[in-house]
């Protein structure tokens, strides 16, 4: 048995990207696929973002793991539809693994579709940037415990993605965080991209990044034609 | 271009593996294969590491990276052997490059072999923990910052893995870490793993590592014949 090489994986993946991408555009779907290390603070994140919108946004997530279900089902406990996506220890999630949580987030047509998609992608900093998922933006989300040194150390993520979080900025005083360097080194690597401070623990920074993503999710829908009046 | 499936790929990666881990057993060298997700503070233990050993024990490091040299060169700077593998852009070290950087390591015969070797591996809990590079054991860090639901979704490593370093406990009162939960999760993936908590930091429980370290490699080093008069 023998598989296509990565270039072929990759190709394979673009075009059901792409068929998902011009979906979710004639939708008017805003799509986010969020990538950060194990323990960046993804899913507290989406937690605090879910109760803060409190509704005012239709959202549905898609949550990638290796092998548990106890990130869906924290944000199933919100009100907010979660597929789990278990990759039985495969390092990222790929296009047609989303096509196939669509499916599933979409098989009963009485309910509206989502505004936004959250993709919340398997915990790791290298494969997941390689994939596109037909969204419409990467965030990378960094912990300010993890240090300042790695959007340089894992520059394809930080060169992909349109927004990055820098998360658990209440940990500042306790750790060596090189705030303004890792600032300059994010805009080096991606000049331009929308920077994120926040702690999903004391609130700091979260209006202005819930404020953003409403704006984006806006934006999107405000593309399809037929939707204005919403 | 095709390439074969994952099993052979890792069986190719297991053969080269097993060639190494003889080698290693008749030079009597401890090698330790060090794994956790970027940020959970695999350079700074091994920095503080060898300030406190103070050259008692020859220890030469294999730094796994994407494409930085800044780990080995942090690692050099205490006055220990580095080498730099760059995996550009791969997520994982395999035993083919092992193999390289051991031939480089070695290249200068006037200079004595390490008692220990350690291979610091792709910041990254997911890939590395597949891959066997000849070492005796492979050590899995995880950052309190990072959560105590880990090993549960990341079990592989945790099922892999000889001994866990819990590292910077000096953040235990500032984060939610269930700590009691962790340490149950990680006895049930592997009954009987070495567990260490400790913090770089503050040098909370950096004398029992240490300890420890010197013992494998001394336990190592004695199973060579004709070596036992060192």
């Amino acid at each position: 048995m023998r598989i296509e090489v990565k270039s072929d994986i990759l190709g394979e993946n673009n075009r059901t990207a792409a068929q998902l991408a011009k979906m979710f555009l004639e939708k008017g779907i805003f799509v986010l696929n969020i990538i950060g290390s194990p323990g960046a603070g993804k899913t507290t994140l989406l937690e605090k973002v879910f109760a803060r919108l409190d509704k005012r946004l239709r959202v549905a997530v898609i949550e990638g793991d290796l092998f548990t279900e106890k990130d869906a089902a924290r944000i199933e406990a919100l009100g907010v539809t979660a597929i789990q996506l278990n990759t039985q220890g495969g390092c990222h999630l790929d296009a047609p693994m989303i096509e196939r949580a669509w499916a599933e987030l979409t098989k009963d047509d009485s309910r509206p579709l989502p505004e936004l998609l959250i993709i919340e992608n398997v915990g790791n900093l290298v494969c997941p940037a390689e994939f596109n998922l037909g969204e419409d933006m990467k965030l990378v989300i960094l912990s300010v415990a993890e240090g300042a040194d790695k959007p340089l150390k894992y520059p394809l993520i930080f060169k992909e993605a349109g927004a990055v979080v820098f998360s658990k900025t209440d940990l500042l005083p306790y750790v060596d965080f090189d705030y303004d360097g890792a600032v300059s080194d994010v805009n080096m690597l991606h000049p331009g991209v929308q920077l994120f401070p926040l702690s999903a623990k004391t609130g700091e920074g979260m209006d202005e990044f819930c404020c953003w993503l409403m704006n984006r999710a806006a934006e999107k829908k405000g593309t399809v034609v037929g939707k204005g009046d919403e």
